[in-house]
């Protein structure tokens, strides 16, 4: 054995922002103090400016399923007709949530590595004018599908229904006007572009959305949205609060506000871009090239070979993690994550360590090929435009 | 801004390990306790272990230039002849402490980027029967070069004098047999090869060097070696020890054990030679070719460049933080640093990073070349290895 440093490729957790990490540090604390109200008020009002709207925003402890589930229970009774769009793992999670609280849901299925069209879901309100609400993901992270939220968003805003949208993976890798979309939930969590552990999610509530909780029937007591609202105002949590979690969010609330969401969500369009362009340079294929995310970048094994291999061999040789498809994808597909806490020198080492994985199981390749195509589009970038403000 | 992780690639303070930085939370203790003594005890024990030889071993709360103060001020009288081997600053730094304790200096003077030769060594200590003490850096860090400890020591064995050796970025970087070779006093620093902050020295000390002290003349107080040895020898330190460091060695310790100090010299070793190969590859001139070490590589700017503009633009690029030249090294080279916990992602990070750094200053650059000098290497070792294993 020699030195190998784990390295976090994957699409949550994603690797940790350092003084959020440390911040967690002063977790001796009481979360019914004003210090804890302080705190949490404060978090709660970065994250509202960091996702740019004008809604309610709550956090919950849980992951962001949870979220989902509590966006379900809390606005919906049973039987309401609404739409799930599926594209991969976690829009059959929604598929589930519906079926668990006995909804009546009509779904709009794509084949994975595809996404769901705004037409589709156009004319599925058209057949459907007692929907009540639409579901999707912003980004299916089990295939690195990004969904046209904006274009889904003008279709069910003329509708009585509300849009739900998981935007787990979305926040920070594209951009999301969550007001001017019409957005009614959208929901984050924390171990993502976050740059934090997992165990928080996050929802904004459009004032649309609150008025359908007076009228749902579902039972629901941890996960009361109303509650955490009421609570929220006076700097509390309905329920003990996570501490550390709260310390940590507040640090990477202050450096994204300082990076800005645009540059972040450009950070990730950046490295995704470029993880596509050097996939294309060293002859592998995109699972989802028609409409790629950059949360994750979904690979196809080359002929013949199992992606996990491809997985392991990343673990094994240099101690990165990436991840392998999900379901009936296992072994077809490898991910590769840009969401958060990512740079360039990152993606010149997944690169190259791709290059030599791929070589040693005797794929052709020349070396430095794919780590080259990612220089030039940063030199194409930072170089240039460092040039021309200097000319 | 985007996003840009500060990676230091600095020769001291090195990467720290990450379950050492995190054991330092358990630094809530106190030092008069069985508790600390067991932990003091293991440390003392680990390190002599890792270290290999049968000397004692103590621990300083100082930094690395602590211990070589120690070293003079424990074992010598004023007046004391002893033999300086210099080579760069650190060679510099044995004069000015031989100087500051009124010791006789017989200075032999290597050109900076080059190694003070054995036969040098041989030579003066014949023209000088009465050094008492030659001193010499094992590694010398503002060059990179790396001297002939072993053949250095083979001639200060067969006279009386002791041989003291600042091995602070030697040990973990280079083969050292401290009681084969006659190393008499073998200094050693936390913030190298043992992958935690700064904050404490280390040094094996021989049968050979105790004697010295009995007759040593010069005064001291807090850097009383026989003290130390004593107390250590009931698990505890002369005066108040660093706790936090102590905790942080201690795993530090438990991973280099697991490692191996063979495999942890071999990992500096291969990222050195890969980085020299990688600046072949891109047509830059190494500043010690002759007799490079591996805790640092030292690389000339290329001509007409300042080398200041390379460690500026890693850092403001890339948040990499790279060395300049010290002295009227300054501006002239650039140093990377290989000892501790480093691995070969960082070096392609590195590589694909200096490469972009180059052609952004007007420097022909062929993208990828350096790296795939460096993949090729690790195809060499790694790749070739695996497959006769299987063979």
């Amino acid at each position: 054995m020699h030195i190998k440093k784990q390295r976090l490729l994957t699409p949550g957790p994603t690797p940790l922002y350092p003084k959020a990490l440390h911040a967690m540090m002063d977790a001796d604390l009481h979360h019914r103090t004003q210090d804890f109200r302080d705190l949490y008020t404060r978090v709660l009002t970065d994250l509202k400016e960091v996702l740019g709207t004008s809604h309610d925003v709550l956090v919950l402890v849980a992951s962001g399923t949870g979220a989902m589930d509590a966006s379900v229970s809390n606005c919906f009774s049973p039987g309401d007709r609404v739409i799930v769009c599926t594209a991969g793992k976690f829009g059959e999670r929604w598929v589930e949530i519906a079926k668990a609280y006995g909804l009546n849901a009509v779904v709009l299925e794509a084949p994975y590595g595809q996404a769901v069209s705004p037409e589709a879901v156009e004319q599925a309100l058209a057949a459907n004018p007692d929907t009540k609400g639409v579901f999707v993901q912003a980004s299916e992270t089990s295939t690195g599908v990004a969904h046209d939220v904006r274009a889904m968003g003008e279709a069910v805003k003329k509708t009585g229904a509300i849009f739900v949208v998981d935007a787990i993976t979305g926040i920070g890798t594209m951009p999301l006007d969550i007001d001017g979309w019409g957005i009614d939930i959208c929901i984050g969590g924390s171990q993502k572009a976050f740059m934090i552990p997992p165990g928080l999610a996050f929802m904004a509530i459009s004032p649309k959305a609150w008025a359908f909780m007076d009228t749902a029937k579902l039972p629901r007591y941890y996960f009361s949205l109303k509650k955490e609202r009421k609570m929220a105002a006076g700097g509390e949590s309905a329920w003990t609060p996570n501490t550390a979690l709260m310390l940590a969010l507040a640090e990477a609330l202050k450096y994204i506000k300082q990076l800005t969401m645009a540059k972040l969500v450009d950070n990730a369009q950046q490295l995704a871009y470029a993880t596509r362009v050097a996939c294309g340079a060293l002859g592998l294929e995109l699972f989802a090239p028609d409409s790629p995310g950059a949360s994750v970048t979904s690979v196809k094994a080359p002929k013949g070979m199992d992606s996990g291999v491809i997985v392991k061999e990343f673990k094994s040789r240099f101690g990165s993690i990436i991840a392998n498809g999900q379901g009936s994808m296992k072994g077809q597909i490898f991910r590769i994550a840009h969401l958060g806490y990512f740079d360039y020198p990152d993606l010149f080492a997944m690169v190259a360590e791709l290059e030599l994985i791929l070589h040693a199981n005797g794929v052709p390749v020349e070396f430095g090929k794919g780590v080259a195509a990612v220089q030039r589009l940063y030199a194409e970038r930072a170089i240039a435009k460092k040039e021309t403000v200097n000319a």
